[in-house]
C-alpha cells in the first residue's frame, strides 16, 4: 500500500481564529524564528513529508488576530537549518514576483536545505495585496493564470540553465563549463528574461511545484504543472469528485499521478468526549458579537437573537441566495450534516470553514483519513491544526503512531530530499 | 576615541579573482550554507560590527571564476541563526524589487536576526541585469536615482506601518491597536504602495540604512538616506577627499555625522616577507593569458610581449586615453605609486582594484588604519580579504588584536542590535 502524505500547514496560532486567545497560545511568539523551528522539528518527529507556509501580501484585517507575521522564504532559511530531514513549501505568488526573484530564491533555498524545497505556486486573489505591488487592482482571473503558466515555464527554464555537471571546479582551468550554462532567452508576453540563473542547479533539480487548483483553469493548471496537489475537501465524496477529475487532467495531460492532499483539520481526544472538549475550549474562545455580525453577512440574515448553544434554525436553499455563493453553500453543508448549535457553526467557520473536520480518538481519526486514503479521495493530507503546537503534537504523538501500526505511513524517514519523500524522480539536465 | 568600525565583505573564495584556484580554497563549498556560517561566526570572533554581501542579477562571466552563488536574503536568514550579536547586510536594488518586497524581507530578516540586519541600497548597473527583470536595458543613471529616492522612502514609510506598541496581543481583546497600525498611502511617480506592512515593525525600528554614493547623485543620495557609507578610496588622500565631501553633504542635509567606510584589501604576515609572499602566491594563480588580454582591453594597448616579472613601462596620461577612464585612472595610479610588475599589476587589479591594499605586518596594518581613521579618512573598514578564510583569519586573529590593545576596536559587544555596535539611535515610532 502507498505511503500517505503528510504536511503541517503552519498558519499563526493554529488554524481556529480564535486560538491566539487561548491562555497557552504562542500569541507572543509570533515575530520569534525559534516557534518556527520548533514547529518543523516537531513535524519532522512525525516524519512529516513537509511543513507548509501559504502567504499574503497585504496586512488584511488584524484587530480580531494575526495573519501574517515573518515573511515565509526567509522563515524557510532558518528552519532549513534547524531541520534535516523534513520538506519545506512556501507559496510564492506569480503575480507578485518576477520569475528571477522566484527562481533565484528558490534555487537558493533548495541548496540550503539540502534538497527540501517545494514552491506552491499562486496567482494571489486581494485587491489590497495588489495595491502593494504597484497595481491598482488585482488582474482577472484569466490574465493571472496566464501569467502564472509563462511564470512556471521561465522558472523551470531558469532551473534548467546549469546543467547539474556544469560546475567543473578545475583549478588549472575553468570554474564552469559555459557550453553547460545557457540563456534561456525568454521574450513571451509577461516576461522578458535572458538568464542564465546566478544560482547554480538546485540539489533536486527543480524545487517540487505544489499547486492547489481549485476553479478550472487553476485544475488544468495543476494538472499541466504541478507535482503535488493541495485540495480543499468538506467530505469523502466531494474529495473523490475532486481526486477523479484532477488525476483525469493530469492523465490528459500526459504525466503520471501526481499525490493529492486535502485540508484537514484535527482534533483529537483519548475519548471522543476529549475531542470535543477540545474543539468546544476553542470555540468558545470566539468573541460572540463579531463572529455573529459575520454570520449575519456571509447569510444575508441577522443572527443577533438566535440563542447560542440552540440548533441552528433551517436556512434557505442555495438558489434563494443572492450573495456569494462558495461560502453559503459551506454553511449549508454544515449545518445539514452536522446539525450544529449556533455556537459550533461560528467555530466550524473559524477553523478551516470548508476543509474537512475530523473529531475522535487517534483510531477514529486514523480509519478515517484510511478510508480516504483508500478510496480514492487523497494521497495524504494537509493538516491545518486548529492551534499550535498542541493539536499537531496530539497528530505526532497519537495519530502517526496509529498509522504506522497499520502500515500506512512511514517510520523512518527513506531519503534526504522533499522528492524522495513523495517518491518523485529528480528532473536531469 | 571613537571606536572603529569594520565589515566583513564576503565574496565567493576571496575578492582576489584566482583565490578559488588556491589548493586550499573554498570553492567546492560554494553553495554550502555552512561555509557562509563559518564565515559570520569568525568575523563575529574578530567582534566586527557585521558582515555584508554585495548581489547582482546575472550570472556575468563565470568560466573565469565565482561570482555570485546564494542568494544574499535567504543566507543572512540562515547566518543570522549562526550567530547571535554580529550585524547582517544584504544589498537589495532598488531597481529590480518592488518597495513592498524589500520592506518585508528584510522587516522579516530583522526580527529573525532579533534587530542586527543592514540594508544596503544599490541601483544596479548593467544591462544583462535588467534583461532578467523584464526591462530591455537599464534605465539612465537619473531616472535610477529618482527610483531609488522613492524606493527608500517607500520602504521607510512601511517599516513606519507600525507602530512600536501596535501589538496589544490583549486574549479578551484585539491582537493589534488598529489605530496604531497605519496604511502608507503612497501614489509616487515610480510606486502605488497602499500598506500597511504584513510584519510588525523591525526591532531596530528601521534596519540600518548603507549606501555607497561616488556619483554626485550618488553621494547626495546616502547624505539625505544613509546611516553610514561604503566608500573606495585607493590611497589615504583620496580617502580624506570623499570623506569631507560626503560629511559635508550630509551636513547639508541636516544629517549628524555617519559612518565612512572604505574597502579595504589586507595582506598579512608575522614580517613584511611573508605578507609580499601570500599576495604574490594569490597573484601567480592568476591565468596569465586572459589576465593579459584584459589589461589590453583596459589600457588600450597589446601587453601580450610584455615581460611578466619586469616593471610595467610608463602608459599616456588620462587625458591621451579614449576608453573607460574610471579604471585607466585606477591603472595609472598603481603604476605611479606602487611601480609593479606586470604581474603585480594584474594582480593588483585581479584584488579590489581602486579599493585601498595593506601588504604588511599586523602592526603596520595597524598602524595604516589607525592613521587613516586619525586623520579623517575613515571611520572603519569594510574587509575585502582577497582569500577566505585565510586573508580575514589573518586579521581577526593579528590586526585585532593589536586594534585592540590600542583602545581603537572593541574587545567586546556592547549592544546586541547593529544599531548598538554603529552607536545609532534607534527611531521611534
Amino acid at each position: 500500500m502507498a505511503n500517505m502524505h503528510l504536511n503541517l500547514f503552519i498558519m499563526g496560532c493554529g488554524h481556529h481564529k480564535a486560538a491566539w486567545r487561548h491562555p497557552r497560545s504562542s500569541v507572543e511568539r509570533l515575530a520569534d524564528i525559534r516557534y518556527y523551528e520548533e514547529l518543523a522539528r516537531l513535524a519532522e518527529r512525525g516524519r512529516f513529508d513537509a511543513v507548509f507556509f501559504a502567504d499574503g501580501h497585504a496586512a488584511g484585517n488584524i484587530a480580531d488576530g494575526p495573519l501574517w507575521t515573518l515573511e515565509p522564504l526567509t522563515m524557510l532559511a532558518a528552519m532549513a537549518r534547524a531541520t534535516e530531514h523534513i520538506g519545506l513549501i512556501s507559496t510564492v505568488s506569480s503575480t507578485f514576483y518576477t520569475p528571477f526573484h522566484a527562481a533565484r530564491m528558490l534555487a537558493s533555498l533548495d541548496h540550503i536545505s539540502g534538497g527540501r524545497l517545494g514552491w506552491n505556486l499562486v496567482t494571489s486573489m486581494f485587491d489590497s495585496e495588489a495595491r502593494n505591488h504597484g497595481l491598482e487592482a488585482m488582474p482577472s482571473h484569466a490574465e493571472r493564470y496566464a501569467r502564472a503558466e509563462e511564470f512556471a515555464n521561465t522558472v523551470l527554464a531558469l532551473w534548467d540553465s546549469w546543467s547539474d555537471d556544469a560546475l567543473v571546479r578545475d583549478r588549472q582551468g575553468d570554474y564552469v563549463d559555459a557550453s553547460r550554462v545557457r540563456p534561456v532567452h525568454h521574450h513571451g508576453e509577461h516576461f522578458l528574461v535572458d538568464g542564465p540563473l546566478t544560482v547554480p542547479r538546485p540539489p533536486q533539480g527543480h524545487p517540487v511545484l505544489f499547486q492547489a487548483g481549485a476553479s478550472d483553469q487553476g485544475r488544468d493548471l495543476a494538472a499541466r504543472y504541478a507535482e503535488a496537489i493541495y485540495a480543499v475537501a468538506y467530505d469523502l465524496p466531494s474529495a473523490q469528485a475532486y481526486y477523479s477529475d484532477l488525476q483525469a487532467r493530469v492523465k490528459a495531460a500526459g504525466r503520471p499521478k501526481v499525490a493529492i492532499m486535502p485540508g484537514l483539520v484535527t482534533y483529537v481526544g483519548s475519548t471522543e468526549e476529549e475531542a470535543r472538549r477540545k474543539q468546544r475550549e476553542l470555540d468558545e474562545l470566539l468573541p460572540v458579537d463579531s463572529s455573529r455580525r459575520q454570520l449575519s453577512q456571509f447569510i444575508g440574515q441577522d443572527v443577533s437573537d438566535w440563542e447560542l448553544d440552540a440548533p441552528v434554525p433551517e436556512l434557505p436553499p442555495l438558489e434563494a441566495f443572492s450573495g456569494p455563493k462558495g461560502r453559503y453553500a459551506t454553511i449549508l453543508r454544515i449545518i445539514e450534516s452536522e446539525r450544529p448549535t449556533l455556537r459550533q457553526l461560528l467555530g466550524r467557520l473559524a477553523a478551516g470553514g470548508g476543509h474537512c473536520t475530523m473529531v475522535g480518538t487517534p483510531e477514529r481519526i486514523a480509519d478515517e483519513m484510511q478510508r480516504w486514503v483508500e478510496q480514492g479521495g487523497a494521497d495524504g493530507f494537509n493538516l491545518m491544526p486548529p492551534s499550535l503546537p498542541d493539536s499537531i503534537e496530539d497528530v505526532v504523538e497519537q495519530v502517526v503512531p496509529e498509522l504506522q501500526r497499520r502500515g500506512l505511513f512511514r517510520r523512518e524517514y527513506q531519503g534526504r530530499t522533499l522528492r524522495d519523500h513523495l517518491g518523485l524522480a529528480r528532473p536531469g539536465r
